[in-house]
């Protein structure tokens, strides 16, 4: 394989072409040999991971980040993912939008893939089998740039992934791995127009402001989530007191992780006390607004500054604010939310979907976690990238996501007058 | 109304909050004073109309571009398409993709507006009533820029839609008009990330190029359109004459004009004489292949140079090939097509279907002119652009492809375990 960026993007662009028609025997057969060859190969990956692992250990990378490198244990569970990926139907050819013009000319939209994805993601290695499985069964080429500290077993898993493509006579450059990890390699990923149609940065989020910045090619941007459930004063309090919990608790350092909790002063006195109490015990360190403060003292809380409302924690601490209505809790949502996940606790229908209906975010929610906003958790079969734009995809981006549509009009050589 | 950019896209996203959640009856009721305060005003447009023309004819614009400014005899037609947005489906709040999660979440999609649009045009007012109408019904605001010829025509134009906007309860703000038109005043509109959600520039490809590499928001690209049709070995070659004319003659100045003509070898010395025997007499000017131009000889016949196949010609002139093959077609198509329009003609069905599958073409056409690639056309109602990109949207752009969605999961206090 050439390592030369250019000559790699000409041939996934190639690829492109003959994966697009491919059917969906073949990109599942090309699924089904890698799931056996992850299997049959367990352990030369592993190695190749193990090195990955001891190096960045000794590079000085800190526990969270070494865990998200390690496969140790989390092969089995990839490729179980890999076979809900087969099961899905292939977007690929769906017919949509028909119709028939009074000029009797038959109109349709017909999905295709999106052509080439440039992914750029830091240290995650299952990140290459997952991008790479979606893209395969949506018919995209995909260039994979990941960290330099999992780059052993990259190139492992791509190796791997290659041979799977082969197996099913689909061409191997419609995976490629970019071995060399400098940033400015990354930058001239993003010029390259011509060949690459779609980035997808996956990481910090100047990460992404690095690719929006630098890129002549459309950007995915996402992942940043500011979220907020508001517990109405109908909620269900002691139902709501789980919902928070597993909201802030299950999973704190991720995008979908609530960041403030909007409280209805009608209910605040008899549920933040409550609140407190209970998520203490989990560890949670509580920004209370003076009124929310007044209510519950302890060691585990203090008085939140204004920068809070506009904080992503991703760690065990909770905004947690009094509102005096539904309109003050949309108002507050509003400007404070990253556009990610934000939900109401309510009892009342009407002011359910007054809160849908006024919060424009990817994912609105009533009387549940906002832990859900999640590919595989929506039935999607995983994710390339939970997008907070609203331009051509929002929330978590499966299958589906990856494709365009030709519009494709037939007739009997109708001509316009 | 102030004449800061910032200070109005600002108020522009204000707006945006409150006409994205209006109901259809609003939004319909603001189109329907448009339609009458148009009538009732026809005279005093017409008058700001005849002073822009009579300036830029004292400047020396040509005969076409003066055309294009003219509103005279048009605003009826106009008129009438606002009538026919009316009659359309409000797109938002449609929802789709809905279903329930085995833990009994209940999951859908929303349709929402975008938000705000940024639209850079040139010389033709009609597209100021256009995309308001299209805009207003699709709940998204709109910061207009037009070209400076046409600044008074618009200024009467928006004032006459933000008076109907007013009629119906809804923003004024949420169709304005950027009054300076310097190409700087454009440069700082496409930095207004932070109130400006999508950015759609309607003119020569160096105004699109310049959105492009100016902007840090998302830019529709759209409009070039090297269109081709190739004319197979079963074609009905009598109708094919018809349907190439009207490709080639109809409009030629426009992107889903024909560009260039593929003919099949078995065809090509019946079909080919015929052809420009027939187009000679309306003016068409051929480039042809060697092949192609030993079939044909006359005044109106050249050799075709290289790069007259990667030319849109937005004029009388046609190139001319003749192909061996179905798959040499494709693979013409393939390497030259700017993606706007390309069509087969054939008796076929197998042959149709193959082209039809491997052209990667906003609009592929079996049997039909390309001049059929156009909104209103297509049903639509109009159209804010004609997208060649695959990401987001494809082809003519209407109400539909002016949303965005949200995810709504609506649930009984479920927690992620």
């Amino acid at each position: 394989m050439s390592s030369d960026l250019r000559t790699m993007a000409i041939a996934s662009k190639k690829a492109a072409f003959h994966l697009g028609q491919a059917s969906v025997e073949q990109k599942n057969k090309a699924l089904e040999a890698l799931m056996e060859h992850l299997i049959r190969e367990e352990q030369s990956i592993l190695k190749a991971n193990a090195l990955d692992v001891a190096l960045a250990s000794k590079k000085g990378l800190d526990k969270p980040l070494l865990e998200r490198l390690s496969l140790e244990n989390r092969l089995k569970g990839i490729v179980h993912d890999i076979g809900q990926i087969i099961d899905l139907p292939d977007p690929i050819g769906e017919v949509f939008d028909k119709g028939t013009l009074s000029n009797k000319l038959k109109l349709e939209k017909c999905r295709v893939p999106i052509g080439v994805l440039g992914v750029i993601y830091e240290s995650r290695p299952n990140v290459t089998l997952d991008i790479s499985a979606l893209s395969i069964k949506s018919g995209n080429c995909v260039l994979l740039r990941g960290g330099s500290e999992a780059l052993h077993t990259n190139q492992r898993l791509v190796e791997i992934i290659q041979r799977s493509l082969q197996d099913a006579d689909l061409p191997w450059q419609a995976v490629q791995l970019v071995a060399n990890t400098d940033r400015s390699e990354v930058k001239e990923l993003l010029q390259l127009h011509d060949y690459i149609d779609l980035i997808i940065p996956r990481g910090s989020s100047s990460l992404q402001r690095f690719c929006k910045e630098n890129s002549s090619i459309p950007v995915i941007m996402g992942g940043a989530g500011i979220c907020h459930l508001f517990v109405d004063e109908s909620a269900d309090l002691e139902a709501s007191i789980k919902v928070v919990a597993n909201a802030k608790t299950q999973r704190p350092t991720v995008c979908n992780a609530l960041d403030t909790l909007l409280v209805h002063a009608a209910i605040a006195s008899d549920f933040i006390p409550k609140l407190v109490h209970r998520l203490s015990q989990d560890g949670v360190a509580f920004r209370l607004d003076p009124t929310a403060l007044a209510m519950a003292q302890g060691p585990s809380c203090s008085l939140a500054g204004p920068e809070d409302w506009d904080t992503e924690w991703l760690s065990l601490v909770l905004g947690v604010k009094v509102v005096g209505s539904l309109a003050e809790a949309i108002e507050h949502v509003h400007r404070h939310s990253s556009g990610h996940s934000d939900g109401i606790l309510t009892r009342r229908e009407e002011n359910a979907e007054r809160f849908v209906k006024a919060i424009d975010s990817a994912a609105v929610y009533v009387n549940a976690s906002t832990r859900f906003t999640d590919g595989a958790q929506f039935g999607l079969g995983g994710e390339v990238a939970i997008s907070t734009q609203k331009f051509h995809a929002r929330g978590p981006m499966g299958l589906k996501e990856l494709t365009s549509y030709k519009w494709i009009v037939r007739g009997d050589y109708q001509v316009r007058t």
